[in-house]
């Protein structure tokens, strides 16, 4: 056992559990090809973009049905070894690392649109399929699907960490869109929750439960969301602040005033400059809010009106128009783009990344403060933030190898979240708790809270196969 | 153990513990005049709005605080006694119903609303604080809270069961309204789920599971929800059609061009009549939508003129406008009295009410039909819908005393149940399960499902004391 805490949040705790040569014969025989113990292949399943280092998994299965993730689980949990469900590998909170060995499940082939239906706006899919891939299967219905992280993320990894992005602000995350699930259980048993009807008081919520259990509770093998109608009119805007102070204050105002804003995104500065290299852009390096407004023309003219109103009481210079598709696609790939941006602006560098998330009239105190904090510190970072939720991002970008700036870079973090915590705050808006944040979701919700969560882990899960050692500690 | 099982509707199963008169007495110490074991307090903590009758609850306690939650549950758990949380007693489906024995849990006095955030649009309250308290509460701030069940229920009611009523189409319900809860476990401890941030992914969503477990998983003792700012212009109307079937497909059509709708209700022309007795109104005897449409004076505008093209098409008769606040505040009034001017109509009966809901393109198979038997069996009924989210109730109006008539009641809701179920609904929209539906339950989201849900509650609640026997059978 490793010394550290999880509630050190600087290294994961790694309780290897031996893998029985039966098993991985066992999963060999039933899945020939789609069964690998290859070291490229297991190194490429045992990282995310987290900043954590741990020992891949003992193998990987490539499931290309839900037949498929029951066998799989059910052969695990026979011999009482860990299976970790992978679908892109994006997560940036260690979701994927096999802290406790195990069998990594690779769900990306399966990546079938299962069932469209527009005229009730709701789609199936399996949990493979990646959000860009489910907008285009559906963009002939005159339909989208708003949620979206910064990767291409699967619909699997999205449902398992509860996932939003920049459309949040007026469509909600993951926890208001998924209507039903398919779930394999820890004993391989395939249940379903939820219907396609709207609302249900049909018994306990075993949907939202799964939403977010970050595959610790049961492995999803079909999922059914929302679907919303394109709007008629789209007007996407930028506004340019010389102060981040400004920029926030507006983001406040136009939600307290309940402008129904789709996205409401900002940049500080320094991020915008690390845009701008990235993406080849000119934008204006100061801090910057990125906006789109839906609805009727008439609609989206009023909301325009209004939100110009504000910015300019708090100093904002003027609108820049981002009109036709391709320049609205170009500007929301470049903020989708700014992870990957502030990233590659430090060579070799990892990112520590935050993900806080306060009450919207808190934003300022939360923001501000951070990223003076940041900057202070002379560590190299960026700063994003879905500020229409009140949650915002912080990436500390650190050399891996250096212990003391990921020491530095880790005390900005706690400070952070104790600062989102002491403002009525969450530690993790969108991103989930995996490794990093398990000690921040204890401060957060309390021991009482948490040893709910662990009754109910037991209680699904006795041998603790699911995704073992993330959210919380077992013991 | 009373014969009948569960799945059969039609009678509950009555399993009563004994309850030490060293409980008894423990609670009348601690409790004072906040307990009793009066004959008349024990029969009114004992029924509710469903047509079952069982024996009341061995006392009652009214709770002043969150230490007496606590205690009272501490007690009962000491002596493994079941407690029945309780609040107007507006359930529908036997959720108060003491069907093993034990202790009524009165919260209605812990009616303070605790904390306005009008600068986030969140409001924290104790859970007997009812609908109408908050919105008067509220009302200074230019905000308000939607969800609004037929009866003036109290907050902790409508969290445990899910509720939503006419807003929910564009609001959401309860699931979509609650941010964070103080809740008393089984075992009398004092826990804090989910925070006032917009969104969260800290750990498993037990805000999500807390609502909508009517009482089973733990008592609510305070309760954050979102506000929404009251709409600049908000515009009623009425459109009467000679078809039923008219009227439906102009909802379906509503919410398949993504009009925001606030509110979209149904009513047939049975139920315009038994309205128009009770509330003594004059509206058109034919099938009836009840809309409210909330935004900018042009955007009311623009959505205005979609739903009338829509009417129009589907030969509605001309909009009827409810233009004051007091004419609006009259015909919702009326709106959310039909359930009360039903039961009225029939001296001395008992609704046996439905509460389907289903994929907004299923919406006329689901309920043509079912108005259609209704009228064939020679029971007095009524109808009432929040069609736009694709939830609708009968309510069958039958003696109590006559077996055949609850009988032919009964056989109705199966077959409605079923047609739900067949296309994709839900048993419940709203009213939650109680002793109700607990057969139905199974039949909609399967074994597998209702044994996770079974996991849960023995996780939480081993000795099974918090409002057994409601939901799921546990053997």
């Amino acid at each position: 056992m490793n010394a550290a805490l999880p509630g050190s949040h600087l290294s994961p705790r790694l309780e290897p559990r031996a893998v029985p040569p039966a098993l991985l014969e066992a999963l060999k025989l039933r899945f020939g090809g789609q069964f690998s113990q290859a070291a490229a292949v297991r190194e490429q399943h045992g990282r995310d973009e987290s900043a954590f280092s741990v020992p891949p998994p003992d193998a990987v299965v490539f499931a290309q049905s839900t037949q498929d993730v029951s066998d799989a689980v059910q052969l695990a949990a026979q011999f009482k070894v860990p299976v970790i469900p992978f679908g892109v590998g994006s997560s940036l909170e260690g979701h994927l690392l096999a802290v406790q060995g195990g069998i990594s499940l690779d769900v990306s082939r399966m990546n079938q649109v299962l069932a469209i239906n527009a005229e009730d706006l709701t789609v199936t899919v399996q949990p493979g399929v990646t959000r860009t891939q489910l907008n285009a299967a559906v963009k002939s219905t005159g339909l989208f699907f708003p949620i979206d992280p910064g990767a291409d993320a699967t619909l699997g990894g999205m449902t398992a960490t509860r996932a939003s992005g920049t459309n949040a602000v007026r469509f909600g995350t993951m926890r208001e869109n998924v209507l039903a699930l398919e779930v394999v259980t820890a004993s391989g048993e395939v249940i379903r929750t939820g219907t396609r009807a709207k609302k249900s008081s049909a018994g306990y919520d075993l949907t939202r439960l799964m939403v977010g259990s970050e595959g610790t509770l049961g492995i999803m093998t079909e999922i059914t969301v929302k679907l919303y109608p394109l709007p008629e009119a789209v007007m996407a805007a930028i506004v340019s602040f010389d102060s981040l102070a400004d920029a926030v204050n507006t983001t406040i105002q136009i939600i307290q005033m309940g402008v129904p804003i789709a996205r409401c995104e900002l940049l500080d500065a320094t991020t915008v400059r690390i845009v701008n290299t990235y993406a080849k852009l000119n934008l204006r390096e100061g801090a910057m809010l990125l906006m789109e407004f839906h609805g009727s023309p008439a609609g989206v003219q009023e909301q325009v009106e209004m939100v110009q109103a504000l910015a300019d009481e708090n100093h904002g210079h003027a609108f820049e128009w981002a009109k036709t598709p391709e320049e609205r696609t170009r500007l929301w790939t470049a903020r989708h783009n700014a992870y990957f941006a502030g990233v590659q602006s430090v060579p070799g560098c990892k990112a520590i990344t935050t993900d806080a998330c306060v009450p919207i009239s808190r934003l300022a105190e939360a923001l501000l403060v951070s990223v003076e904090e940041a900057q202070a510190s002379g560590i190299p970072y960026f700063m994003v933030g879905h500020v229409g939720d009140g949650n915002f991002h912080m990436g500390y970008l650190i050399d891996p190898s250096n212990a003391q700036e990921r020491d530095t870079a880790e005390a900005l973090n706690h400070k952070l979240v104790a600062r989102a915590l002491a403002l009525g705050g969450t530690c993790t808006g969108e991103h989930g708790v995996g490794l990093h944040k398990m000690g921040f979701l204890v401060d957060e919700t309390g021991a009482g809270a948490v040893a709910m969560m662990r009754a109910i882990k037991n209680a699904l899960d006795p041998d603790n196969i699911l995704n073992p050692g993330k959210i919380f500690a077992l013991s």
